[in-house]
């Protein structure tokens, strides 16, 4: 791997730089906060304010696709070689709700270039990550001299992100053929650091929901009736409680059937990336490190299914005791997947490990919500991957290293609906501020990937013509 | 035992009958609410009108007692012998809240005569059986042809109870001296059944309070760092579960040590109780029996020590789901104790057996609600109970049986301020409708009360010459 970036492109990133970044902040002043409807209209204009660069950019269709929500911005590219990859770029042009009052420096829709940082809500979550492709697809034409991409490129950039996608898998499973294509590209993710260029291989799949449990027909008097009747707050404690086994692993039978255990290359990929678990805590507001044992604190959040209780309650909770059997009790809880476990069969297998684990006496409901989402993957040595990598290292001059995302997002829709690989191309870094005050970009790192996006789309073409993967 | 009812108590009862009746439904006309602050000055009026009514009785003390809530009444009546036990009688005037709207068929503070029954709030809890007293304190005098009662008497009638006692433990510290005793008669319980006349030999203990358990310093993101930082609602879960063991048994060690084991004799007497199981489960609005195994379900609620969840509360409880690790849980819990238990040393246990189940990273507080009440228990041999049998016997005609009372109560304050053993006079049954809707009491039972109390001061007498027995 090259250790020195490659500055092909360099020359149409210097000449449109100054259009780039005056047009990203024109964008950045649309406030297209989607949890506030009083800002749809902002999101609307936001939509096609982004259609419109597109056009300008080249884009021969570049169409606003309307939601039930908030609208996307659907646009396309085609290469005009015959045997071309496709490939779709995801992001999201809506941002979360931010005011001068929560502890801004500044206002956050008037962006302010200071210190080679571009400062404004969704400079880095999600506006400049989507925006720097503009850029390198100009960069991209102008180093190749083609008058299309090397590839048959798509975008698909959303308005309802910070909302929760709520209609996003309807709209992608509506408009799955213009969607089609060889791979996702989802630019809406973080790099380790600022001096450690990172692709992300992956996203945690989710299956989550709620247990109900019921006891008495209502709360009665522990003096009169406790200890005689099943009492569903401690059948509630022991259900979570024997969700993890001493090794403080999933104890649900069957549950790690099936997983992608980590390849002693991937450990060692992992092991080598310079993580402190003292600034890890401080960011997770915890105190101590406790997991699955025989597995570091990265493995388990990035490649370790997990239970979670996200929430319990039963009976009483105000001040003071009130000496009662409660009548019910409630669970939320959230099973994070990896690769190898299938969303289906594992809240089958956790509806029957409830069911078996309650005494009689004590009714019980398993709900989830909606059918859960599944982990995505790309193994390391993927053509498309190995590309992705490549375009980051020539871009940013130095070994591009590994991670994962413990969470788990629209990708995942992506993978399933379209049925590809789905890489991540994300240049933002841990302090870049998302959801927070004084949300900012790196310039220096925007740039960095507007040159990896430059690179890209040759390289998936090669990769492509050498080595076609198969649908995911 | 006696199997047919002893009258020699009758002629006086039967003499007073009509003016006690009259008198009890005057007492009940004054809704003496103590929850409700604009019934205070009922609860005073009640407390008025009970002391005038103890003086007409022959009380030659009879005084209002003020709290800073509701006041109670203290009456004493020397016996003039001067070897004779002294003997608190204890109840309370103060009533639950009740209207017509909350569905009684008639108004609940005007008392009706229907069917054998007296219809009213307070007639069973506890005015009906507190005022049997006075009624059976003449029918005694006029029995043996005293002047002043066999033993020297007191009687202690709370204005609080219906609101948990708040004053109650400092006002009869207060007043240890004129409250010195012998033993105390409680007289706010109930029987078996109406065929099946029971004195209750004890109630359980309580230590109750709150652990609190706190992780991170806010809530945080389980798809970023689930499964690799303490959980609180799973350790809270962890605890509560491990509290019993697989045999429903607490499982803090020490927990049982120094327990009064059932003696044979006694489990059989719980066994020859009627008891159906099928209507015990439908009181206690449950589906099924469960608790410590190798017990009856009577033993468990009677007999047997407990641990017991009164709530559980940690994360999100809302609609849908929401993947967090919370940033802390709750629990609240109430041990019953039982006798041979102290509840300094369970408070002590309790604690060092939480601080011992926790990991790393979540720190913790035990909280408690005061110090505990103790259980209390009388021997079946006991002198004193003995002769509250024999007079229960002579009263009802028929064989009394053995009850405990599950719950925990003032009758334990009693007994630890002044030392003595508590014994329970009560003649309600369960279809009494205590804190419900159409309350009553069976006026066959009040006056079979009526005359267990006019056969028990001199039972009492007689037992003390001749095995006065000590301090409890």
């Amino acid at each position: 791997m090259r250790t020195t970036p490659d500055n092909a492109v360099q020359p149409a990133i210097d000449e449109y730089a100054a259009a780039f970044l005056s047009d990203l902040k024109e964008w950045l002043r649309i406030p297209s906060v989607s949890a506030d409807p009083e800002h749809a209209p902002d999101v609307r204009r936001s939509a096609e304010w982004l259609a419109e660069a597109l056009r300008r950019t080249g884009f021969p269709v570049a169409e606003v696709w309307p939601t039930e929500g908030g609208p996307a911005v659907f646009a396309e590219w085609p290469s005009g070689e015959p045997d071309a990859p496709t490939v779709l770029v995801y992001g999201h042009h809506d941002v979360q709700p931010a005011a001068r009052e929560d502890g801004w420096s500044t206002d956050p829709f008037e962006p302010v270039e200071q210190d080679g940082r571009l400062r404004a809500r969704g400079a880095a979550d999600d506006k400049g990550q989507v925006f720097l492709h503009t850029l390198g697809l100009r960069a991209h034409l102008a180093a190749t001299g083609r008058t299309a991409p090397a590839v048959n490129l798509k975008l698909l950039v959303e308005g309802e992100e910070e909302s929760g996608s709520p209609h996003f898998g309807a709209l992608i499973r509506q408009h799955a053929d213009r969607l089609a294509c060889d791979t996702v590209i989802v630019s809406d993710t973080g790099m380790w650091a600022e001096d450690t260029p990172t692709v992300c291989t992956g996203m945690r799949g989710l299956v989550d929901g709620q247990v109900d449990l019921f006891g008495p027909d209502q709360d009665i008097h522990s003096g009169s009736f406790g200890g005689a009747v099943p009492n569903p707050a401690t059948e509630a404690a022991r259900l979570v409680a024997a969700l993890h086994d001493e090794d403080r692993r999933v104890a649900i039978t069957g549950f790690y059937d099936g997983v992608a255990e980590l390849t002693a290359r991937e450990r060692e990929l992992f092991a080598e990336l310079p993580f402190d678990e003292a600034a890890w805590l401080r960011t997770a507001r915890s105190h101590a490190a406790l997991g699955e044992h025989g597995h570091s604190t990265l493995e388990r959040i990035w490649a370790r299914p997990t239970a979670e209780i996200n929430g319990i309650h039963s009976g009483y909770g105000g001040p003071g005791g009130k000496t009662i059997v409660p009548a019910a009790a409630q669970i939320k809880f959230s099973f994070r997947l990896v690769a190898g476990q299938d969303t289906a069969r594992v809240r089958q297998l956790f509806t029957d490990w409830v069911a078996e684990r309650l005494p009689e006496g004590v009714r019980h409901e398993v709900r989830f919500w909606g059918e859960g989402t599944r982990p995505c993957l790309t193994p390391l040595d993927h053509p498309a991957l190995r590309s992705l990598v490549r375009a980051m290292g020539r871009a940013f001059g130095q070994e591009v290293r590994y991670t994962r995302e413990g969470g788990s997002g629209p990708a995942a829709d992506l993978q399933d609906v379209l049925g590809v690989p789905v890489l991540f191309l994300g240049i933002s870094v841990p302090s870049d501020g998302w959801h927070s005050v004084d949300e900012k970009v790196e310039l220096d790192l925007l740039f960095k990937g507007v040159r990896t996006a430059a690179h890209l789309w040759q390289e998936l073409a090669d990769e492509w013509a050498a080595t076609p993967w198969p649908a995911a």
